[in-house]
């Protein structure tokens, strides 16, 4: 797995980076998130200056994508330039993950379709008047889409990455990594309970989106 | 309060950015958390490269430090040219927390003294090595010198300098916003429950360590 994690000028590290950071926990197994940018450096919303791994047309070629959240979304948002290469993004051999205004972004190329989704509270009115149905819940999924709502359900985007692309064993080694210590159980077990009910049934499961 | 997140070549993403991210939420308050290095810019554990924004001498400057953590910190840890700048760190002026491997790196200043620590599961026989009594828990300070154990127990050293340099109500809001959406108590009540038994009593309290 070959997983985009989208990061514009403005990005929020948590958002970004926990993801990317918790994907990488495969990387023995062949695994590696990438830190994907339309320009050659992006500087976060703190004035952190990243170089990128790869470009923007990396979005439509990897097995997944997250569409990470910044400050400058709503701008990006109404960037033709970006916009076209995020609709060459496929639902039908991509999983695809927005977390929190990444959603409005997410909502812009359509490909979001009528499902209801997940962001911060911040972005929530934006992402509303996208004629989106927003839930009061840190993460939601429908077939390969998903959304997450909150820096910290980056946790549960990447979880549901690892589900999707590998399986229970995989996501609840990454995420009992990451987790504090004496308070890993309880960490693993949040982060399943609040994916799991979005998985498709096994039956359709068995069909690896990438 | 101005904050230097140490961040060394081979550096954990969440350990330096979960930290920094969370403390600049109080940046509308006069705060800055910087990635703090010894080159321009240093690569992480999975290669992602990222610009410094102070150098070291930094450390012994900021009103706080957090010691973040990477593969590399055992070799970090026999560098004289760092371990004497991380030894002009002062904890009678400075809040000093160290995640993960920081804490072994932490223990080679001396500055720890016989504290008990935390620590993740790998660097743990290390530690122990060094000398210094872990702890299975994600958090434990004493005075001005607070350790963390597991990637995302740096929340819990960020909620520590907002409780010490700010107070309840500051690491209230900048936790409240970076937890997730329909979990957010739990993720504030958490962190303070983890945190709040290692604050100094109310009259030590009141004198603030900047």
């Amino acid at each position: 797995m070959h997983i985009a994690v989208l990061t514009f000028d403005g990005f929020n590290e948590l958002d970004s980076f926990i993801a990317a950071s918790i994907l990488n926990r495969q990387r023995p197994k062949g695994w590696k998130a990438f830190i994907t940018s339309p320009t050659k450096t992006v500087t976060s919303m703190n004035g952190v200056t990243v170089e990128a791994e790869r470009g923007l047309e990396f979005a439509a070629q990897a097995d997944a994508v997250i569409i990470g959240s910044g400050t400058k979304t709503r701008d990006i948002a109404r960037d033709d330039a970006v916009l076209s290469q995020l609709r060459r993004m496929d639902p039908a051999r991509q999983l695809i993950g927005a977390q929190c205004s990444g959603t409005l972004l997410l909502s812009r190329t359509g490909l979001l379709g009528d499902r209801p989704a997940c962001t911060d509270l911040t972005t929530k009115p934006w992402v509303i008047e996208a004629g989106v149905c927003v839930l009061d819940q840190p993460f939601f999924a429908d077939g390969n889409i998903a959304t997450a709502g909150g820096c910290l359900a980056s946790q549960y985007l990447a979880a549901w990455v690892l589900l999707r692309g590998g399986g229970e064993e995989d996501a609840r080694a990454a995420l009992h990594y990451v987790a504090p210590v004496g308070q890993k159980e309880e960490y693993v077990e949040r982060a399943l309970g609040s994916v799991q009910p979005y998985l498709p049934s096994p039956a359709v499961g068995a069909k690896r989106a990438a």
